[in-house]
C-alpha cells in the first residue's frame, strides 16, 4: 500500500497529515463523472462494474483524495430483499411497494450478496485491481433506521410519518423489520470486505429525525448488532449519523471505530463527547466548498486546530458534496488539509 | 385575564398545571380551517383581518389550548421592504427578486408597521376583543437568519447555498442585509405589542443549518440585538431556532425569556445547557400526534418528568404539527399534558 495514512488514521496510529476524502466524491461534481452519466442511467453505473470503477477512480486521481470509496448507493441490496426500487427522473428513489404491514416485513428476503449485489462485489474486486495500493478502498451500507426509513416511506421523507407511526404503533413488528433489515446490512458488508474493501462506512443520513429516547430504544440496539457482527473482519468501520448532534454518545455506544461528525458542532467538542480512544471524520460544511479558495482554506484550519494534531481525526465534509460545487476548490480544500495537518 | 397560565409560566412564577400551545395550531389540521381556506387563498385569509382572526380562535375553542398565537406568516413584513412574494400552490413561498448583490440590499427598505401590515396589527385588536381574556395571545416574527436565508436563496432551501455563499464571501454585505432586517423586525414586534400581543415568538426555523461558528460570528450579534430592543416592552419573548441543538448555549445568550427546543434534545438535558433562570418551550415530536392516545400521554409524561415540576416549562410541540394530525389526538395531548401536570 503506496499510501496507507486513511487506514492508520482510523487506528488512530501516528500519521504524517491528517488523511482526507469527501462524502459522494464520485459524483456529479466532476465533468468527467457526467461524461459518464450523459450515457447512462444512475443504475446502471452502479450495476455495471467497469463504469462503477471509473468512477470510483475519478476523484482520487484529479482530487488527490487519501481513500477511494465505491460508488453505489444505499438502496442496492433492497432489491434483493423484495423491494421494487426506481430512480425516477428527479424525484430520487422511489419504492414501489413500501413495507408497512406484518406481511409486508415477513415477504422481505434476506440476500446472498453474490447472488443478489455481484456487481458490488465485482466492482470493489475491479477499483482494489485498478488502484493497486495507491490508495485503501472503502465499501458501505445504510444503516438500519436509514433502510428501514426508505423502505417504509417508499422513498425520501420529509417527516417520516408511516415510519414513526409503525415504530411506536406496532414496535415488535418495528424490531422484526430492523432485525431483518441489520441481517442483510451484516451479509452485505461482510461481503464486501470479503470481496476487498479495506474499511466499511455505516451511513445513519436520517436518524437525526429521532430523540434521543427513541433512537435508544428503537435503533441502537439494532446499529449495535451491526457493528459487532463486524468487529472480527478487522477492518475499520465508521460509523457516520447525519445531523444527530445530541445522539452522538447514544451513536459511539452503537459501535464503530470512526464516528462521523456533520458541521452542526464543533469538532473539538463532539470529540470530547464522544472520548478520544475512536477517531472521528469530518467536518467540513459541503457549502463551504462554494467560496474562494481562502475561505475554504480557514475552515480547514479551523477543523484542524480543533482536532488538536490528536492521531485520529480523518479530514472529511459533514455531509455530501453538492454537484454545485467546482472541482478547483475541491482540490484546494485537499491542498489545504495536507499542508496545515503536516507533522514536523 | 381568565386564564394567565402561559403568560406566568413565561415568567417562571408558579402555576397550576403546565400551559400547553402548539405550533401552527391554527392550521390545516383542522377541518374548520380547510372550510375558510377552500374559498380563500393562504395570502388573502393572512390579509382580512376577520378570516385571521377567525381561523386564530379555532384551536382555542376546539382544541383547548392554553394562548392562542395569531395567524400570519413570517413573511409578511418583507413585502413591504420590497419584496415580491408569492404563495405558489404547493410550492411554499416563492420570492420574485431574491436579494443577492449590493444594489439589491441598498434597495430594501424599512417599514412602517401601521402602513405596512396594518392587518397583521388589525386582526391582533380583533382577536383580543374576540378573547375577551380567555387566554394571551403570542404575536410572532421570524428571525434575522431564516427571514435573511428566505430572501437570499429566493424561498425554501435544502442548502442555503447562497446565503451562506454571501455570508462567507461578503460578510460586510451580510451584515448590512442583517442590520436591516433586525430594524424591521423590532419595528415588526413593537407594533404587534402595542396592538395588543401579550407574548411574542421569534421563529428562528432554518438557523440549525450553521455551524456553532458561523451563528457566532453572523447571526448572533443581530438575533441579540432584536431582543435587545425589545426587553423594555414588559411581554414575555419566546425565542425557538429550530433543529439547533448544538447552538442553544448561544441561542440563549442571544436573548429571550423563553428558549423553544425541539424533540431531538432531551428537555432535561436542554434546561441544563441554558440554564434554570430561562423558561423553556417543548418538545413534543410533532409526529407523535399521528400515534394513538395511549401513545401521546407516555410521550407527554415523559417530557413532563424531564421538566421535574420546575416552573417555567410551556409544554409545545418541537415543530409545527403536520397537517394530517387527527384533532383528536390533538385534544388528547392538551388533555393528557393539563392532567399530569396539575400540581397538588
Amino acid at each position: 500500500m503506496k499510501n496507507d495514512v486513511f487506514l492508520r488514521a482510523c487506528k488512530r496510529e501516528k500519521v504524517e497529515y491528517t488523511p482526507v476524502w469527501l462524502m459522494r466524491q464520485a459524483g456529479r461534481y466532476m465533468s468527467e463523472y457526467m461524461e459518464i452519466r450523459k450515457n447512462h442511467s444512475f443504475l446502471e453505473m452502479c450495476k455495471t462494474p467497469e463504469l462503477a470503477t471509473e468512477v470510483t477512480l475519478q476523484p482520487v486521481n484529479r482530487v488527490g483524495v487519501d481513500a477511494a470509496i465505491l460508488f453505489a448507493d444505499i438502496l442496492l441490496p433492497l432489491e434483493g430483499m423484495g423491494i421494487d426500487l426506481e430512480f425516477a427522473k428527479g424525484e430520487g428513489p422511489v419504492i414501489h411497494n413500501p413495507v408497512r404491514s406484518e406481511a409486508d416485513v415477513k415477504k422481505l428476503r434476506l440476500i446472498e450478496p453474490e447472488q443478489d449485489v455481484p456487481y458490488v462485489l465485482e466492482a470493489i474486486k475491479l477499483v482494489r485491481k485498478e488502484l493497486d495500493g495507491r490508495v485503501p478502498l472503502i465499501g458501505f451500507s445504510g444503516a438500519p433506521f436509514t433502510l428501514a426509513s426508505y423502505m417504509i416511506e417508499g422513498g425520501g421523507s420529509r417527516n417520516y410519518l408511516y415510519c414513526k407511526q409503525l415504530m411506536w404503533q406496532a414496535p415488535q413488528l418495528w424490531h422484526a423489520l430492523m432485525e431483518k433489515i441489520s441481517k442483510v446490512i451484516v451479509s452485505y458488508l461482510r461481503a464486501q470486505a470479503a470481496a476487498g474493501a479495506q474499511a466499511l462506512q455505516v451511513f445513519d443520513s436520517w436518524v437525526g429525525a429521532l430523540s434521543p429516547a427513541d433512537y435508544a430504544e428503537y435503533v441502537l440496539p439494532h446499529s449495535k448488532y451491526v457493528f459487532e457482527q463486524l468487529a472480527d473482519l478487522g477492518v475499520p468501520v465508521i460509523h457516520f449519523a447525519n445531523n444527530a448532534s445530541t445522539l452522538l454518545e447514544l451513536v459511539r455506544e452503537a459501535g464503530g471505530d470512526v464516528i462521523g461528525v456533520d458541521w452542526r458542532i464543533g469538532l473539538d467538542e463532539a470529540w470530547q463527547r464522544i472520548g478520544y480512544d475512536v477517531a472521528i471524520q469530518g467536518n467540513l460544511d459541503p457549502v463551504s466548498l462554494m467560496a474562494p479558495p481562502k475561505v475554504i482554506e480557514q475552515k480547514v484550519k479551523e477543523i484542524l486546530e480543533q482536532a488538536d494534531n490528536r492521531p485520529g481525526h480523518i479530514f472529511n465534509l459533514g455531509h455530501g458534496i453538492n454537484k454545485e460545487t467546482p472541482v478547483d476548490n475541491v482540490i484546494a480544500m485537499v491542498e489545504a488539509v495536507h499542508k496545515y495537518s503536516k507533522r514536523s
